[in-house]
Order: C-alpha cells, then sequence, then structure tokens
C-alpha cells in the first residue's frame, strides 16, 4: 500500500472505530443504567477518553490520527501537513465514521441506521461547540508543539472533560456530528441541528488557528 | 530458571493475576451495586483496565506480557516471536486464567470452580468479539512498532473502553473464555457459547493480521 | 507577541478553560445526578483531573501551566522563576478564571455571574484547604526536580483525589477561589467565605517552602 | 537534612499523605453516597489509585516513595537498599500512617481516633492480603528492573484494582493496616483484626521475593 492509501485507510478504520466507541458505549450505558443520566454520561465519557488514547496511540505513527476534519483543517492551515491530503483524509474520516455507527448498532441489534430525533441546538449549545473545539486544538498544537509524546492521552482527558463541561457534550468534532446524526440513542444528534454544531466546530477553528499564531512563534506565518 | 520457563511462568502468573481481578472484581461490584448494573460494570471496567496496565508493565520485559492466545499467534504469524514458544505460552495462559477464577472464588468464598449459566450467543455478539478482537491486536502492533511504550495503558484503556461498546463486553481472549465458562458470576459465560467465542475471536485475529499486513510496510511478507 | 505578553496569554486562557471545566462539569453532574451527590461529584472531580491534565501539558511549554497564584508564589520564592513575572501571572489567573465561570454559565444559559450561597466555613474545612495546598506545592515542586514529565498527570491526579479526601473539596487555588465565589452552582463558595479559604492556602504554600527548602538540596537558599 | 534524614521525612509525609486520602476519600464517599457502598468503594479506590501515583511520583526522587513496610522490607531482602535504613523506614511509615489518619479525621471533624469496629477477619480475607501483597510486591520489582519509569502508574492502577478483586479490598501493607484500626469509619478494621492481615501480608511478601529470584535473573543471590 503506498502512504497516501495507508493514511486515508489509518483514518477509516480509526474513526469507524471511535464512532463504535462512542456509540456503542452510549448505547450500553443507556441501557444498564435504567434512566441514570449521570451513571450513563460517567460510563460514555470514560469509555470515548480511553478509546481515544488507545486508538490515537495505535494510528498516530501512520497518519496522524486525525479522526477529525477541524484537526485536518487546522493542520494544513498551520502547514504541518501537505495540503493535498485534506480531501482524501475529511473522506476518510466521515465515511469512517458511519461505518463506525452501522457498525455499533449491529452489535447491538438496532437498525443499521435511523435518523436521531435528540434535539440539540441554539445558542448555548453552538457557544459550547465553538469553545470545545478552540480547546480541543489549542490542546493538540500546543502539546504537538511542545510534548508530542502527550497528545493521545491529553485528546483522551480532554474529550472526557468535555463531555462534562459543556452543554452539547463537546461533539467537536464534524464527521463525528454527521455519523451522530444517524443513530436514534443516547449519543444522537437530530440531523436539522447538525449544521449548526458544524458552523459552531469550524467558528471555533479559525479562532483556535489565529490563537495558536499569535501565541507560539512556531506557528506565525513565514 | 531459563528463559523459555521464565516466560511461561510469566505468562501463568500474569494471566492468573488478570483473571482475579476480572472475576474478583466482577464479584464485588455485583454484590455492592444491589443490582445497579451500570455501577457494577462501571467497577469492573476500570479495574480489569487498571489492572491489565500494572500486569504488562511488570511483565512485558519478561515474556511480552500477552497474556491472550490470540496475542501469540498474531506474534508468530507477523515473525514477531519464535514460533516454538506459541504452544508453551497458550498452555501457560489457559492454565493461569483457571487458576486465577479458582483463586477468585477462594477469596469470595464461593465453590471453586461451577458452570456459568450467563447466556452469551447470537450473531451480534459473536460480531462484536471479532470486532473487538481485531480492535485489539491492532491497538497492540500498531502501538509495538511506532510507540511501544504506550502499549500497557494502550491496552487497558482500550479493554476498559471496549467492556462498553460492545454487546459481548468484549472478552477479546480464548483464555479468558474459557475460564470465565467456570465462574457463576457477574463476568461469565456458558460453557456452550464459550466456542462461539472463540471462533469470533480467532476471525477477529485473522482480519487483523491481514489488515496489519497491509497498512504498515513492516509486517508484509518478507 | 513577546515572550512575557505570550506567557500571560496562556495563564489567561488555560486558567479560563480550567474554571469552565471546574464549573461546567459541577452543573453538568448536578443536573444530571438527581441529587446524588456523589455520582456528581465522582464526575466533578474527574472531569477536573482530566482537564487539569490536557491543560498544563498544553501551556507547560509557554508559561510553566501554573493557573494558581499559590504555584506562582512559590516558583518565585524557591527561584524558579523571574519575580518580575509574579504581578503579571496573578492578574492573568485571577481575570481568566472569573472569564472561565462566566463561558461556563453561558454555555449552561444561566446568568453570567451571581454570588454563590454554598457556606464552606470553619476550621476543619480551613485545616483542609492548608494541608491540600502542601500536598499540591510539594508533589508539583518535588516531581519538577526529580520527574518533571510527571507534573501534568501527578496535579490532575493529586486533584481528582484532593476533591475527596478534604472536606473541602481542594480548591488550592486562590484564583478559582475568587472566581467560584461568582457561581451559585455545584462548586460555588460564599464571598464572604473567600477570605478563609485563601488565607489557609497561603499558609499551606507558606509551608510547603519550608518543608521543600529543608527536604531537597536544590531549594536550600544559596 | 542529611540524606537519611531526607529519606525518613519523605516517608513520614508521603505515607502520612497517602493515609489522609484513604481515610478521608472513605469518609466523603459514605458521607456523599447514601448508603450506595458501591459508588462509596469507587469513590476511595479512584481518589487512592489518583493520590498514590501523585505521591509516589513526588517522593520516588528523595526516598524510593515505599510508603509500605513490606515494599522497604523486600527491596532489603533484594539488595536494593541498605539494611541499615530499614528500621528508619518503617518507623517513619507507621508513624505517618497515624499522622494521616489523625489529619483526615480532623478535616473531617471526627475524634482524632477510635477503634474501628469494622470485622475483617476469615480464611478467604488473609488469602486475599497474601495475593494482593504477592501481586503489589511482583509488580514494584519487575517494572522496576524492566520499565522503572512505569512504577507510579503501575502501583496507583494495581491497587484501584486490588480495592475490588479481593474480599478485603487489598490493604497489602502492614503501616496502613495498624493506621486504618484506629479509624471507625469507612476503610477501617478492627484492632483485633489488624495481626491477621499483617501476618497475611508477609506472608505474601516471602512469596514474591522467592518467585521474583526465580523469575528474574538480576534479583537471584549472588
Amino acid at each position: 500500500m503506498n502512504t497516501a492509501a495507508a493514511r486515508a485507510t489509518a483514518e477509516f478504520t480509526g474513526t469507524a472505530l471511535l464512532l463504535a466507541v462512542i456509540v456503542g458505549s452510549g448505547i450500553m450505558g443507556e441501557r444498564l443504567s435504567a434512566g441514570n443520566a449521570a451513571v450513563a454520561l460517567l460510563a460514555n465519557s470514560l469509555a470515548t477518553g480511553a478509546g481515544l488514547y488507545a486508538l490515537i496511540s495505535a494510528f498516530a505513527g501512520i497518519s496522524g490520527a486525525h479522526f477529525n476534519p477541524i484537526v485536518t483543517l487546522s493542520g494544513a492551515w498551520l502547514r504541518r501537513m501537505p495540503g493535498k491530503l485534506v480531501l482524501p483524509y475529511i473522506a476518510a474520516q466521515c465515511l469512517g465514521a458511519i461505518a463506525g455507527v452501522i457498525a455499533a448498532h449491529f452489535m447491538f441489534e438496532l437498525p443499521l441506521y435511523s435518523a436521531s430525533r435528540h434535539a440539540r441546538t441554539g445558542v448555548a449549545q453552538w457557544f459550547s461547540e465553538a469553545a470545545a473545539s478552540f480547546g480541543l486544538l489549542t490542546v493538540i498544537f500546543c502539546c504537538s508543539k511542545h510534548k508530542p509524546a502527550a497528545v493521545p492521552a491529553a485528546v483522551g482527558a480532554y474529550i472526557t472533560a468535555g463531555y462534562w463541561f459543556t452543554s452539547s457534550t463537546s461533539f467537536a468534532n464534524p464527521a463525528v456530528t454527521i455519523a451522530r446524526s444517524l443513530t436514534d440513542t443516547f449519543t444522537g444528534i437530530r440531523p436539522l441541528d447538525a449544521p449548526g454544531f458544524i458552523i459552531a466546530q469550524l467558528a471555533g477553528c479559525v479562532l483556535a488557528v489565529v490563537f495558536l499564531r499569535k501565541i507560539t512563534g512556531d506557528y506565525s506565518v513565514s
């Protein structure tokens, strides 16, 4: 396999496993917790953080383990990766994310996909998504520069916290948002609410790139 | 002690302690949680992940800390270990796993072994086991190549997530499956359901080896 | 951006994100747990520890990631940082902390700030704050000297434990104390109780500096 | 301060903070969880594991961060430390442990000490303590030899698991056992049950030293 194909395959597989973790652990948490939403979110947030750590550690050496279009866009903007890989990466992430949701549904004997009816909208949640995305990219690119070995654990820990500290539970990822619109379970989002989340995530991405260029010499325009 | 005997002893002891952790924490979780299955699984999954991290860190320097026949089989197939150690490793893992279940029962004043009555079967759970095994081996061998120091934490984190994101709770280990058929507690599996799980795990193992050879140059057949 | 401005910006941004995590996860934990305070504190303490780990990893390379006036004061006292940065650091931490509380309130559709009515006072809680602050600074400066790469995880883990082992839930940070007096939610503290906490934290700081000078040669007065 | 005094002070302070974490988080967990023992033990086990990680990371560079007489005894037996430090270490650990219990009681407005009425006895619990101690020392000395940087996290993770997988909740430490006989709270043990636990811990210690000498060349008698 040539490098570009291996990288796209890594992004597809990693994002698929990530969505299986997010959606699957949400289903299991909801089923077992008998209506106790705090315990369900505890399981969901710990499983997602732990899964992210494992998957980023595994795939970082092949593709960088983005699993997230705003990570790929920022990386290209900050000249950390070749621009011609942006579209293949984003395509692989979106397709992988959808495949992961289908796999999770199959594991729990649900219809392979179904539109979510979980409303997630409004200024407070959009602000949450922008803030969560800004924080995620700041954590990733500051660690990448000063302490690259810490990236997998820092991202996993940040997202575990993010499930709790934002009213939107920190999707912070357009591919994840699209895929979660296809599951009518604990972690779903109504398809009509997805664009608002994605726009907010992109706004957080712009803010983060501007901030990173200001605060770290390395990312300034040369 | 010569090296081969030390390695087999490490596999036996590590797998025994691992099963004591899995089965023992399941018993304690079930007893204390008074029927709240989500809290019991939270305790069980966190204890298992933490125990795995500690035990792999301890024994990695002696035997590689496989504790799992599909890890040993993949390792030999990918030419990461001598083929003549495969049988002693798998024997040590299976015997150690059974010893660990007996130890856990003794600690909690239960009969030393008893056939489980916990039904775990069906296509959804078999698919879960294949996917969980594929993911586990992908995490192990991708980390081993690119970031070997992360293997113990990545495996512990992956399995903590696995307890939640699959409908089978991610056994992903034939020795664990055999041993857990001998406990009629929270973590048990009916003996007649064990072969289905093991076949699914072996299928996931084949898939992972094919995938790893494709995606990483190092594991391609020379 | 020159270095001093970049450092102050890092302290402002990091402390703002930290307070968003502390206050936001407290609100979410309280809302979802339906009155089960142990589950709410579990979420709050795990989110705070995970967030601290991610944020310290991110900003350590720029400003040292203090996010805490007693860390800055001890650092200057132990001659680990230039004294002229003390005031800008503390100003940035306090402003950032307040900005983080406002952001958390906006995310959860609450008034942007409101005086807390949560009483936290008395000798037992003051002793808790002094002990928590002593322990925090001891962990930071002993790790800094002998094992600097462990600081982010050690601080996150220590604070997760601190939420549980002290009757005050270990604020251990004057900027955090001031900011939390402005939120009438799970993590608040009455404004009139804040000075007692801050004095106790400063006492713990003095104790820690004396202890660190005694126990480690490096920190002795030259 | 000369080296021996600094080491003993580190053992005293670290063990005191450790007991404050164990006993304090037990009190807080029991108070907040309203009789839900699984949630209380979840808080207690996570706080203890996190605290151990932070405290071992902090004090490892000064005294080795034993905080535990069986670690000190094994270390001397395996010739990892000078024999003349054994008595000062054990004295510092026992006094520190008692000081930590008193501090925890003061933080929660309880009498400074009181004999526990929590019965912990019988063959199953003694076997648990022997097994837990064997596992703890095996993890510590195997990691020390092959992967020393992993010791703090491995010990913290092992003890978090230990609270769940043994019927005795893995004291695995004679100084901790003595000190916990002085608290009539969640983590206490009746004074008359302490000797049985300590004898079992010493038996696990002997077993571990014999095992470690067999399995690793380095620890064999020269």
